[in-house]
């Protein structure tokens, strides 16, 4: 695990344009905003449902990096000032507080585009290009407003309302939840054309880590410290914001959490042996720390 | 060209998530950002470069409409108070005004998003992979840093400063030119996969037209009112941007409109009457009073 997040590092450094590459600012606040930092628990699970389906390894990679690059943006415009106005993340000055929030904005939307570039420049010699395509697909329907932005904006009209259980499981399905379901099938459809079994397993696998993944956030934010986390703990209880721990309580978040995860495993049957990579990450993703 | 224009808020009106579609308000806003307003340069290039080539109809709308939405999200992050701050864009509030800031955030990122969608969607029977994989990897490169977002970068440091021409153009070549560029050859395309020359003269055509459509719009900055442009005028001035008129004087950004026409119209020459429509174009940019 320690050796996919090292390779990542070096993948996403190459990736994004070098500090001195005109215009330098931007680029150097673009790579303030994805190198150094963060669990890249996207690209570990890319680089495990590659594996699943023998993916090579340039293709895997390109994939991981443009899903982490989605990610990292959006964490920027999230913590802007009229968002989340948050000033720590990773354990860093937030990237309009370390430089300023024009440049917050123009590095989150260059992310964005740097992500279709990746992924659009991958030409590894026998690379099939409908299969590029579907990842392209995969990758901009999760980010945009039926995935990622979708939640988002229903997170933003939620503030200081009273969700049901339902309504907060489909706001985390589109914001945390898309793009976890994206890195997987990214992974997945960069070894093979994928069947309709396969795909819906996938699904299946991705829905349940993505809920399980954003039911421990809100354990971790209720109960660590910000020193712990990298970023300001109890922050959603100050904002008012509805959390599956407002919602369920303390000990039922940690039952639902352990449920997703038995989810998760099941999900994966049809693969066997060939998962277990998938499998560890359910795991490790409920019993993170941090 | 008006035909072009109402075939194209046709297909974005298809092509963007319809107002009832959840999340309700976002997707309003996203069709407020885009729809009835603009004079769509961008599609009038794709659709006549696209004609060179006899492109198919359903290919040249789909990237006529993923130019536009990356143009629309400019335009949206662009009037945000971190940035120029306007009130006014189109004749109307801009969407930060008429919504809320995080909103018009949001807007931007999803409309971007939305672009790769719409263009990782093209699946006309007998389209070609590989090339519509030149075409997502040409619109994400016009959009990034070394594009569109790396000219606004510059152009956000230049506030204040003294630009030399070179300076202003190499701004304006990645702040407008790229994605106007892009415009003509997804267009071209989307018709057949280009050779070197038609590339070549394609970008010269596409970088002359760029130019001349920032010349004429500083001069319509200067010059006219803001009920003629829709937009606040005499700003760039306000705001102490460094412009062609700025720089160069009135009559003398006049001549160079007129003499970036006349490259445009030359960067033509290898194909013959077929690029009719392009040279039309190349005289409206110029000729336009708003």
């Amino acid at each position: 695990m320690r050796q996919v997040q090292s390779e990542m590092e070096a993948v996403l450094g190459e990736l994004l344009p070098s500090e001195n590459t005109a215009p330098a600012r931007l680029h150097q606040a673009m790579r303030y905003a994805v190198l150094d930092g963060g669990k890249r628990v996207r690209p570990l699970l890319t680089f495990a449902a590659g594996e699943l389906f023998a993916a090579p390894a340039t293709v895997v990679q390109r994939a991981a990096a443009a899903v982490e690059m989605i990610h990292a943006y959006s964490l920027v415009h999230d913590d802007m000032p009229c968002m989340d106005d948050d000033a720590l993340r990773r354990g860093k000055p937030t990237v309009h507080v370390q430089y300023d929030e024009a440049t917050a904005l123009l590095v989150g939307d260059a992310l964005q585009a740097q992500a279709f570039v990746v992924l659009a420049e991958t030409d590894t010699a026998g690379f099939d290009a409908a299969r590029q395509i579907v990842m392209l697909r995969l990758l901009a329907q999760a980010s945009g407003s039926l995935g990622m932005c979708g939640g988002q904006a229903i997170d933003l009209a939620s503030v200081g309302l009273s969700l049901s259980l339902d309504e907060l499981e489909q706001m985390h399905k589109l914001k945390t939840g898309a793009l976890l379901r994206a890195a997987v099938l990214l992974g997945a459809w960069g070894g093979k054309a994928l069947a309709k079994d396969e795909i819906d397993a996938l699904e299946a696998y991705g829905t349940a880590i993505g809920l399980a993944f954003q039911v421990v956030d809100d354990i971790l934010d209720a109960t660590a410290d910000s020193a712990t986390l990298g970023k300001t703990a109890g922050k959603d209880a100050a904002d008012n914001k509805p959390t599956y721990v407002s919602i369920l309580g303390l000990p039922e978040s940690q039952a639902l959490a352990e449920k997703l995860r038995n989810d998760a495993h099941r999900a994966l049957a049809i693969f066997g042996d060939k998962a277990r990579r998938l499998r560890e990450l359910a795991d490790l993703i409920v019993q993170r720390k941090a």
